[in-house]
């Protein structure tokens, strides 16, 4: 662990550097929310991974954009890989939700070098990514051009039997901080190939006290962090707890990057695993036939830190995937 | 006017050059209606200007993908002025279906080199420009890299009191060919300053037996041919009717290009008017009176032909803007 910067150290950075997608969704929060997308009134809040498409919150929707070069190398993943990701990004947002997937539409601005049969084999990874879970791709924008491939899939969600969305503003200190499954060096493959915890996630909320749920794209400390931030709490990690919530590519990937691989765990992005705060009186029995992780709990004030094996706490720098720095 | 390509030559030349937008667009329908959307049942099939959300035709969606150097001109056009064309060829489509526009999404990768002030101007746009129309920012996704910038807007719209979508395959023989406006030499300016004709729209659907709709996002002829592949028929055009519909700008461009107006006014893209199909026993004076300019008929057979001032018919090439070639 390095010394450590703060939620107020993070503000300081943006003050510095004025741009950083943190700051432009704050920004935009800001603005936007004026116009109505406020936390008033039960609406889910502008920032969240699903947006409200009807005001009654019962249809939920988002949408992601991965491009060429960031999000995939087509020189390594097959098209077809690549649209399933682009789908399957989606489909985590509406388990961040526990929203059930429904529908979706797909834009893409394709190089002008893929071949028609490329161009096919893009879009149909992202319909039978989404037809794995139930959600239909129902038309889209096909554009090209001289660049690098970009995609954006829409996914259209609903919530199920009179269940609210769970948002990433609910977690309250006392929480237990869980993972729907180990983290950590996910650019080795499971970045593509993850698998979106649609189920997991509608079994947490009809058996567990499920508070708030965030899902783990840009990195353990910065999507934890940003719920911290909606909710109004800190959150302590358990060195013990999250050493054993390393996923095995993070010790694979240490060996070649000579980083900890409770590192990886903690900062790599990309992981696709829920976190999820559950409250008071949960059964640990429970938690575990589902395949939950505890790796801490949510307490008062708005400092993220990590209980060391010796016993002390340190600060946790929040840090991970940032685009637009 | 060329030689003239009629249908079965643009499909001729499909198979010579197995790209394009066009054939992209049959395969992927040919595939995606084998997972259910079809135009049986009363569904809005493949293709149309926008797809079903909910299945009772209720609730509708579009998405549109703007890119840097193609869709628009950072250099020219300011940010704010991108990100409302970006909302606003969405609003087009809802227009194109007499669908209310509710609620949008926006999805970005940002250059890397814009200033936060840009990219928040470039969002400002989107949002300003949805509501204008009663069209809500909810949410998105923001990305950036060193490559051009591209925004994905996503649109929900409603359809009103118990009416269904205006598809684009509901024109038959005998039917009039309307514009709600002149047509051509968008690239001046209106291409990033256009109203979208949702009001008309509106004003249409209540008034007017409307069989049919399309927004020229392509060209007259191309999203003309459109229709007429979807509804099964052709379409002669009367020259001198045309002549009326030629836009001004379409004048001052051939002046530059050395082209006819004529063919301006035909073939230029991104004019967001609407192709209208009206039934028999519509009423001149209220098609006047809406701003509607007759420029032809539908008729029996595939054909696309253009009735001249001495009365001869000409085949007219089947050509617009098409992407992916």
């Amino acid at each position: 662990m390095e010394p450590v910067q703060s939620k107020s150290a993070a503000q300081e950075s943006e003050v510095k550097n004025p741009k950083g997608e943190l700051a432009l969704i704050r920004r935009l929060a800001a603005e936007l929310g004026c116009a109505g997308i406020e936390a008033a009134g039960g609406r889910v809040p502008f920032g969240d991974d699903m947006a409200e498409l009807s005001t009654d919150g019962k249809l939920l929707w988002t949408t992601d954009m991965l491009m060429e070069g960031v999000d995939f190398d087509s020189r390594v993943h097959t098209w077809r890989a690549i649209g399933r990701k682009a789908m399957a990004v989606n489909l985590s947002d509406c388990a961040a939700m526990a929203a059930t997937p429904v529908a979706a539409l797909c834009a893409v601005a394709l190089n002008n070098a893929l071949s028609m049969e490329e161009a096919l084999e893009l879009i149909r990874g992202v319909r039978d990514g989404g037809l794995e879970f139930g959600c239909e791709l129902r038309g889209g924008d096909t554009n090209s051009w001289n660049e690098p491939t970009v995609i954006a899939v829409t996914v259209a969600g609903r919530m199920d039997s009179g269940r609210a969305p769970v948002r990433r503003d609910g977690a309250r200190a006392g929480d237990a901080v869980y993972l729907t499954g180990p983290v950590g060096g996910s650019i080795l493959a499971r970045h593509m190939t993850f698998c979106p915890r649609l189920d997991v996630a509608r079994r947490m909320v009809s058996e567990l006290p499920v508070r708030a749920m965030v899902d783990v794209s840009d990195g353990v400390v910065l999507d934890l962090w940003r719920v911290c931030q909606a909710s109004g709490c800190g959150a302590v990690l358990d060195e013990q707890l999250v050493e054993r919530a390393i996923h095995e590519d993070a010790h694979r990937l240490s060996q070649t990057t000579g980083q900890p691989s409770i590192d990886h765990a903690l900062y790599d992005g990309e992981d696709y695993e829920l976190i999820v705060a559950l409250g008071a009186g949960v059964d640990p029995a429970k938690c575990s036939e589902v395949g939950l992780l505890q790796i801490g709990e949510f307490v008062p004030g708005d400092e993220l830190a990590m209980r060391g094996v010796d016993g002390r706490r340190r600060r946790l720098e929040v840090r991970g995937w940032e685009h637009f720095r």
